[in-house]
């Protein structure tokens, strides 16, 4: 494997492959698969989950990894071309991306949506300014509407608790939350699920609809696997027979850049909370996912999160052993 | 061993079990011993010694660790339970702690008291609040009232200096500094000198007397090892014969969590300072400790500091050794 | 090897053999030539090359490194002697470095210069004051005027490329930047190259001449090494011929601390920005050097950087191959 950016780049085969070998690694550890080998880390933005789980695979794998990130050493990396910088920034991504890269055997870069134009975003524009520099393998640790190290851990997590595939009801909800956040997790999660086979319906207030886009790739993913796509923004009919649901804030897509509009429409949907009466006519073990960080009280109740249909610690536990399958794949000596 | 939190969880001869293994992994080096082992670090005070000596300590043994601190990843994690989190914070601990601990093997944790209320921090409330989420061996790497990290290094210092344990006279003076410090290394360190059967004095102005709670658990140490305690603010009396003075700034017990009436006591005791005439009257080759950070010609004479009576590099580098030690016993494989 | 400070320490035969054995380092990895061992990594200035690569090199050699910076652990360390520490500052250097240092088998140190007195920095007080503390072997990671890992990844480049070192043309030129930089790498790039036995010539404007205790060091390396020096402030004259050019921004020399006067001077001098024309007389294949950061459009223009003259990444990725073998000399089981 040279590349780990989208899931869909993969066969279903394929990810049932790095799955069976997630799992593997969890009850056999390899302590000499990557003797020597290094990751770089480079994030742009922030992050908990990924930079632990990263580090932490590494080590599992008897490698080893570095973290180059703006609160350590970046101050104000340019990323725009043609610039003359006599500015703050002191260095180019043409330069500082390479080179980082350079120091590793692979590379994960994460970097958020610039969030101004949503077709700029769609396209991935500065996250394929970025790559487009490597000549190493690499991995997509966040970009503007991907996330396929969460997905791939959240795949692995319905396995592990034998949620159906094909025939399987997830439900990827919008929440509520004081700011407008990427679209990344929602927009690889819609793709996860209907790639899954699942029957996926995508509950939304009006003005958070998922870009056509999206919806156009995971109607593909769902055609391919057995499973479907809907839209709503009726509460009771999503939950109808859930046997998960996916709580994810996202910033409006109406109001794309736009902070004003978007705060004007979210205001008035602080009720959009994962609470108890979700769940009243769903499926009676109906699963609570989130790829955390989570707002307490904002975006789901205590209770839910406290309470046994949580699965978020089993999700985030997983991105270290979907990470260290696709670092074994990429870094392994082939056999 | 599952949980490192207190010397008192411990008998002495286990005690000195560890400290014989960390003077053998000094002179015989295993670095396969926890072989692709991950300890996660969670540093939710500042750190050097700890932060450096334990990233140390796992890569000399075959393993290594990561990192998550204030500085780094997380910007206002959230402690208190069953808040609506609208404000800054984007993650409370109940997430936050399970995972990170959930990528490790063991966990280490430091987090300083809160210091408002006596009665909240000598029950370790805050610390006893996140340690009660993780399901895998922890350390304490300090909190509120305990530094055991550091007691277990301090008592391999007098053991390689070869300082009586019974018999031996042993000073804890508190010492000024301009801002109220926390009171764990003086708990800690009492209850040590005491369990270690030392005869111990515990030097300090009125006002800064130890919690009573403290100075029974170290009455019941001195008991059942053989040695004794006693408080004075007499400073020629203290230093009569004493074979080691540890020197600690700590806040003002009488006025805990009042900084302004701390600050009025605390004004005229700047000559609290430790250097050569405290030494008059002690054992001529009387040792000076400390847990370092010290402010030098505040706490401590530079003629003091930098003679010979001074161990505190010695004790620094013992951390290592010491939690070598711990984590060998926790992540290593039972024969 | 004890200490890695200075080109200057060894003699050309040795350096050799160092690039031999960072050649072989690269195409025959040794992931367990220092297993279990630890480099202590201090970084009183930011980094991000050196910090990257120091520890890529630990981990593809079987060890690891900590990480002490100021951004993380380190809040305001007192240097200065016989201070009263009564203010902002927590710890002094004289703590702080032998204990960092103790918890490695080697440690590394970054301080730039403090830019007042050029003669203060000519004698690496401040570094001198930092290593002189050290028991243990210690490498140089950028002092007030010396950059040795730099010059012995930039010797490599020129190998690698067959660059001629007798008889090659070498122009190392001051470029444009919008603050004053320290001298490190201009001087430890002129004594590296007349060292390599290269005719070196040394391109900048009046006001910016290195200091005469530099260029006499590399007037006795050239003499003993059959290589030669000399100076210019014209452009086309110091390009004729060349087979490389070093550009680098660096400190007016005449106005040394005095940031209004070094600002009058270099106001002038924005067009001291590297471009095409400037290779109009030197060799056809005369290649672009630089140590990285580099302002685009202000150092170097856009068309060099991104043109086959340019070796920036071949420089900063020898980087690590350097340091590995430092790394090997230093702390690998001698046979």
């Amino acid at each position: 494997m040279k590349v780990f950016n989208d899931l869909a780049d993969f066969s279903v085969d394929e990810i049932s492959a790095l799955l069976t070998l997630a799992s593997r690694l969890d009850k056999h550890p390899e302590p000499e698969a990557l003797r020597g080998k290094v990751l770089s880390l480079l994030f742009l933005s922030p992050s908990l989950r990924t930079l632990a789980s990263f580090q932490a695979a590494m080590i599992r794998l008897g490698g080893g990894s570095f973290v180059i990130s703006p609160d350590m050493s970046i101050h104000g990396l340019e990323t725009r071309p043609g610039i003359v910088m006599d500015g703050v920034a002191a260095e180019h991504i043409r330069e500082a991306v390479p080179v980082i890269a350079s120091y590793g055997d692979a590379i994960g870069i994460r970097a958020f949506a610039e969030r101004k134009s949503i077709e700029y975003d769609l396209a991935e524009t500065e996250f394929h300014s970025m790559t487009s520099l490597i000549d190493k393998p690499w991995i997509n640790m966040e970009s503007a509407i991907n996330h396929p190290c969460q997905s791939l851990a959240d795949w692995k997590t319905m396995d592990d608790l034998k949620i159906p595939a094909n025939g399987g009801k997830f439900v990827l909800s919008w929440a509520y939350h004081p700011k407008p956040l990427p679209l990344a997790v929602p927009c690889a999660t819609l793709h996860m699920a209907a790639f899954r086979g699942m029957d996926v319906t995508v509950l939304r207030p009006a003005g958070f609809e998922l870009p056509e886009a999206i919806m156009q790739k995971a109607r593909a993913a769902a055609a391919s696997s057995g499973g479907s796509i809907r839209e709503t923004d009726d509460r009771s009919d999503a939950m109808e027979g859930a046997q998960v649901i996916y709580a994810k804030s996202w910033s409006s897509t109406k109001f794309y850049g736009d902070r004003n509009g978007d705060q004007n429409l979210r205001r008035e949907l602080d009720h959009w909370c994962v609470d108890n009466p979700w769940f009243d006519d769903a499926a009676p073990d109906c699963r609570f996912m989130h790829c955390l960080p989570v707002r307490r009280g904002v975006v789901v109740s205590d209770r839910v999160l406290d309470g046994p249909r949580s699965v978020v610690i089993h999700e985030a536990r997983n991105r270290m052993f979907a990470q260290m399958a696709v670092l074994h794949q990429m870094l392994g000596r082939k056999s």
